[in-house]
């Protein structure tokens, strides 16, 4: 299989947030389209937790992409009019960095002495890369979920960077419900005996743990709504084992067995531990002693917060703190309340809605002033 | 400790609804408050999952109940008018007949081999209580949560056998958001290497699972609105572990770390197993038809439905559709639509909104017709 990532090489030592320091960086990117002469239209996307930097297909990877619907030519990130480019997370397994990379002091893997990692560092990454393309101020920046929170952490750290800004389905900063379920996803997997306080080898990973939690990530990211309406009571078709009065009654129960046990494998578990907590860890009022003031402080001229009504994790108050915050003379802000019942996910699923908004907001900026 | 805990031995073999018999069936319960001479005064209150059937002191047990402010003289159901009776849930382990128990044919504990338990069943094991205590028909039938499900199969179950109906945080069925969640709190537990496929040992049960699906309980059980209100990012004092990039950080996971570790070793696993999935399984269109059709069939002349606005696990629509199920002419049906902000367990922490409402309906009663 080709592969269209490509990897950029920091020369220097990356400082990160809470302590620690990191040599010999590598984030993985991808890109669609082409750069501008005047490198005006370059537009960053940061992803959610578990996606790679492979948001699109393209000639070199035609296989689709997590934001497939979203990006290419003619689509809402229209690759013919923007040079799109999107980042893998400090952290994340898929090419960056990562506690599953190899320590160059130690030749050995990183794991749990790998920093702490927080969204701050996420969005350097994401701002290097950029940099090192030639990209001085961006003409947006775009991200949902965890990447909406690394857009928010990029604006309030590297002002006059981008001219817009697009975050979906984030918020300023986490708050107990949802801290609660991921701490509980964490410890699930640490309590995995497989896990062996992260020494585990490649191939013996805590696989029950992260079935476990990826099976709570999926009832949290959509909603009751959906579920009921999709679901029901309906039945499982599957066997059940004689004597086991606990297997799978209901298709649901069928739905999340299946697709836990197509993540599991796919994503490293110390990997999944540390943005997981960085989630938890980023306040967007570090940034100005308060989330109001952190928000006012942005260069930004034009913003699109899109939030969903059903989102259990970023409740829709927590995007409409945003949008206010946000709404300054002299800035353009644009506030898409979206009643999907897709709950948290929806960015990824109810494209219908999201598209002709992305689409519309990014048709309204001007080539650079 | 005195106990005031009363033991029902049923001499009949109690069939279960799924297939199996039982022998020997024992059902706890405990009593407040005389059974006047027309028998005509008596309260059945059925138990959310967890507790037991001291839902409130007396002076046989002067020990707080789970219900302390609702059940006692001069208080909503007032034990100086009413003979009040609260049952433990059969396969519930604190004095009925349960998977903890041992099988009188084979003189080890149940474990697995206990017969699937319904909702059903749980209701039948108040019925015998009432019966046995001299009771045809009560003046009403109360329940929150578990207790509400069963309530509803009680009356379903029972024509003719009670005068009124209360129903809390209940709901005609479970919806498959709250299935996946209390089978994913199930799985935990089964996981747990020490769950042993149900053979533990008193002494090493599987502690981890427990504590973890207590957790997601916990978390599930009250709203992100109050939990935000409560908590908000607030830090733990708690001592970080050197190394340990993954534990405590807020209050929010220190409280659910205290909460947990109380509840692990007062509750069966196996019993929770079974209770849990009972939930599940019950569904009031079993009894007619249809729910519209069961409801219809109560026989009821009052019945009050109360919920609360931010309950997760039976959502207020839920309420909504057995109130107007139940409303037919000739009923007197009242719905106490709650604005709490703690969730599913309101009904246990919210009492200044409980208090009233069940005081006034019961107030409302007459005595027999």
């Amino acid at each position: 299989m080709t592969s269209a990532r490509k990897i950029l090489k920091l020369g220097k030592p990356f400082e990160m947030r809470r302590g620690g320091t990191l040599q010999d960086v590598e984030i993985a990117y991808e890109t669609w389209g082409d750069l501008a002469l005047r490198a005006d239209n370059a537009i960053l996307i940061f992803t959610g937790l578990s996606p790679s930097a492979h948001a699109a297909s393209s000639t070199e990877d035609p296989s689709p992409g997590w934001w497939e619907d979203m990006i290419g030519p003619g689509r809402p990130i229209d690759t013919q009019r923007f040079f799109v480019i999107c980042v893998n997370s400090l952290g994340s397994p898929f090419g960056s960095t990562s506690p599953a990379s190899i320590n160059p002091a130690t030749r050995k893997p990183y794991r749990l002495t790998f920093p702490v990692v927080t969204v701050e560092d996420i969005a350097r990454g994401g701002y290097e890369v950029a940099t090192a393309l030639g990209v001085k101020k961006l003409a947006s920046v775009v991200g949902a979920s965890l990447g909406g929170i690394s857009v928010l952490a990029y604006c309030a750290q590297f002002p006059d960077s981008t001219r817009s800004v697009i975050s979906i389905s984030a918020g300023a900063r986490s708050m107990p419900f949802s801290i609660a379920l991921r701490s509980l996803q964490r410890e699930i997997i640490r309590r995995d005996p497989d896990w062996q306080d992260g020494n585990y080898e490649h191939d013996t990973i805590p696989v029950t743990g992260m079935r476990l939690a990826r099976k709570l990530g999926m009832i949290t990211y959509r909603s009751a709504k959906e579920w009921a309406q999709r679901f029901g009571r309906e039945r499982a078709n599957a066997e059940r084992r004689p004597g086991d009065p606990f297997g799978i009654d209901f298709e649901v129960e069928s739905y999340l067995e299946n697709h836990a046990a197509k993540f599991t494998g796919q994503f490293d578990p110390n990997c999944y531990l540390y943005i997981s907590r960085a989630m938890d860890l980023f306040d967007l009022a570090d940034h100005g002693g308060s989330v109001a003031e952190a928000l006012r402080r942005f260069t930004v001229e034009k913003a699109l917060v899109m939030g969903v009504e059903t989102d259990l994790l970023f409740p829709i108050e927590q995007q409409q703190e945003l949008a206010d915050g946000l709404s300054l003379d002299g800035r353009e802000v644009q506030f898409a309340r979206l009643p999907s019942i897709q709950g948290h996910d929806a960015f990824l699923v109810d494209m219908d809605r999201f598209r002709p908004v992305v689409g519309d907001f990014l048709k309204g900026l001007d080539r650079a002033k």
